[in-house]
């Protein structure tokens, strides 16, 4: 994409009252225009990488459930059967806005922050036989919650985007086995996403619907709202919540005292939860065995990872001094031809367009920065930007037929002939972060 | 995908309440939920087709503009300097809906049904010099209206995805080349939907803000909610709001008498609309031209495309007395395999599972009814579902060392030998509607 036609422009400071690091830096880069705390448009380099996030948990979830897409809007009715509308702070209903209009509806619908109310009914539209079962479907979507206070940039929203699984099982094994299945996917969605080292499985409180644990996955950061007890050695962790004071209990619960072991905060990017009982019954969710007696749905779960969240996340974690730092699996563009060129005439605008055709004749993902704008500007939002690789051309590695390939997590610059480019970058790019 | 793993399954009859074909063949085709009236959850089938006409969307748009995603919240006082707030009937506004809770916030935002309010000011913020200018962004987003009356199935929603466009200019002929090109953009759109023969360009009242006529681009349907006047020979119709009694007067405006068109049905499915300065005064959207003055930004113009209305138009259009039929370009899958097996350890069975894979493998998107179910379902789910082509194996048709093939839209069977699948099925997609 060239440069000039994408409506980007970034900032040198972000408003006074943005305070998380995740916040200014998409903000000063332009991937985000702030609509209110809480709520924040994507740019198109913003949207592109929530794209990317996007698309790697479709991949994983792909192999584990069915994919659909569920209604924000609700009916009131669903959420008064499972007794929740009076129980979720965070709830928004939608109401008519003109309240002088004649032709308003003066309809109710609930704005759903998570969708076990509408998931159970297609379930059991679907799943009449115990041949029907496992059900599991999934969804991405935009989701709504009333924060109170929302001060934390992508981590804490009023509107974030979603990935929700639900299952439904008629055994306990079935279950058992799904859900150390969905363990594995997520794990294999963090290690795609370049957060896998940092990211551990941390029991927490199975809340109000169970007695089982359920299960977090926690990514060490400072910015993170959560203290766990970490085990690197086992690669689990475990919320301060389910820590108990008295080792006999953590031994009991856990198996060794895991009060011992050192605690970090850290950002949660995803849980799975055992839901049993709560919304079969609610909804009668019934089924017909094999002997044609009825029986309910006995076990269900959720599985959530918040891809806007994670986004916010991967900022905090490898953001630096100088701006962004994307994992390439995410990057809005894998590489950016830096063109430092005086005017559209010059021979180094003129070859910084050959080597954008060629790259992108490679099936290469590239952003060309083709504005005309001094050489330090462009540097500097080409840090700012955080893409993995900048592939820099000025009038004095022209006249040596070089140009200085720049990682952009290390800072190294690597000076690489004009024509070994195309089999340079493609090393480089393997090896890259 | 394997049938058995899709969690969808057809439905006899549709409920009462559902009038509309759409509506009613969704619903027994099992691509769609009902939520409430106008408001339909979509299920593993209705979302591929919608995903596929959401890409061929994107596709002709991302060639004029750029694509972002806007949030659905916005705070009321945007909304309050446009003065719309107290003149959208179908606005909704989200606040918190469980009155009893301490915690609540007592914020209202706004639901956009429309985004304007939220272009604008990301418009503002980026277009500061005459350089910036022309400034294009679109989403593809889910959209919320407060209908009074939703009967029409995807026809009229009260949540519906749209594809919004927003343009902004400077010069009135960068203005109308844009205008000019995006209606170009839009029967690209149509064309590869399906559509193009039966969808033409109407001009319509430009509404409060503009003197120009504004376009609607509307297929002939009995389904539709609108009367056009129609002249095949230019490709061109008018909506009845802009035709006069007084043929000199339709002589003044479209250079001749268009009321003796005849008149048909229709379905908007896009419309593209100037806006003036009514946004751009509102927000004070300035830039600075060439000699440093500062200046208004005098033209904007919106583009619109819903996505979920098209898809119920194409069910409208192309739906017959046996089920679905869809264009090659949207169908959730290629082409079924209905595998007429009595249990999986069949020849039938096998043998459907070996072309299942040898179609997988040259890249076909494809569906393979693996399901223990009587031939006549499976035969009658798959005119149901309206996969453009079934490639049909049963017993007889195995001895015979053939498949059939058979092409929804015109019912057509073609026998195949099976040594021959590969490339004829190649030759048959090629000429499928």
């Amino acid at each position: 994409m060239l440069h000039s036609k994408m409506f980007v422009k970034t900032k040198k400071e972000a408003p006074t009252d943005e305070v998380s690091k995740n916040a200014i830096l998409l903000y000063k880069a332009n991937y985000l225009y702030k609509e209110m705390a809480g709520a924040y448009s994507f740019l198109p380099m913003g949207l592109r990488v929530l794209n990317k996030i996007e698309n790697i948990v479709r991949k994983h979830m792909d192999k584990i459930g069915n994919e659909i897409l569920m209604t924000s809007l609700a009916p009131k009715e669903l959420w008064e059967q499972t007794g929740r509308i009076d129980k979720v702070d965070v709830l928004f209903k939608a109401v008519a806005a003109n309240e002088n209009s004649k032709n308003k509806s003066n309809n109710e619908y609930i704005l759903n922050s998570t969708h076990e109310e509408l998931v159970t009914p297609i379930a059991l539209d679907f799943g009449r036989s115990y041949k029907d079962f496992p059900i599991a479907y999934y969804q991405i979507q935009t989701k709504f919650r009333n924060e109170p206070r929302a001060k934390s940039g992508l981590l804490r929203g009023r509107e974030f985007r979603m990935k929700d699984l639900y299952s439904f099982h008629i055994e306990e094994q079935d279950f058992v086995n799904y859900y150390e299945q969905a363990k594995k996917s997520y794990m294999d969605v963090y290690t795609e996403l370049g957060l896998g080292d940092d990211t551990f499985i941390a029991s927490a409180s199975g809340g109000d619907f169970t007695n089982r644990f359920s299960h977090e996955f926690q990514t060490v950061t400072d910015a993170g709202e959560d203290i766990i007890y970490i085990d690197r050695d086992k690669k689990v962790s475990y919320n301060q919540e389910v820590v108990s004071g008295n080792a006999e209990e953590n031994i009991k619960n856990f198996g060794y005292d895991i009060s011992k072991l050192p605690q970090v905060k850290a950002c949660e990017i995803g849980n799975i939860f055992p839901l049993e009982t709560k919304f079969t019954k609610a909804f009668n969710f019934q089924y017909t065995d094999k002997d044609n007696q009825k029986k309910l749905v006995e076990y269900m779960g959720c599985y959530g990872i918040g891809p806007s969240r994670i986004m916010g996340v991967l900022v905090e974690k490898f953001g630096d001094d100088r701006g962004l730092v994307w994992p390439k699996s995410v990057a809005p563009f894998q590489m950016e031809v830096v063109s430092l060129h005086k005017e559209k005439s010059d021979e180094v605008y003129k070859k910084s367009e050959e080597i954008y055709q060629d790259l992108l004749k490679n099936s290469y993902d590239i952003l060309w920065d083709d504005r005309d704008l001094s050489p330090g500007n462009k540097l500097t939002d080409a840090d700012l930007y955080g893409i993995p690789l900048q592939i820099i051309l000025g009038q004095k590695s022209l006249e040596k037929g070089v140009v200085e390939v720049k990682i952009r997590k290390n800072e190294e610059v690597r000076e690489v002939k004009l024509e070994d480019l195309l089999i340079e970058i493609s090393k480089i790019w393997q090896e890259t972060f």
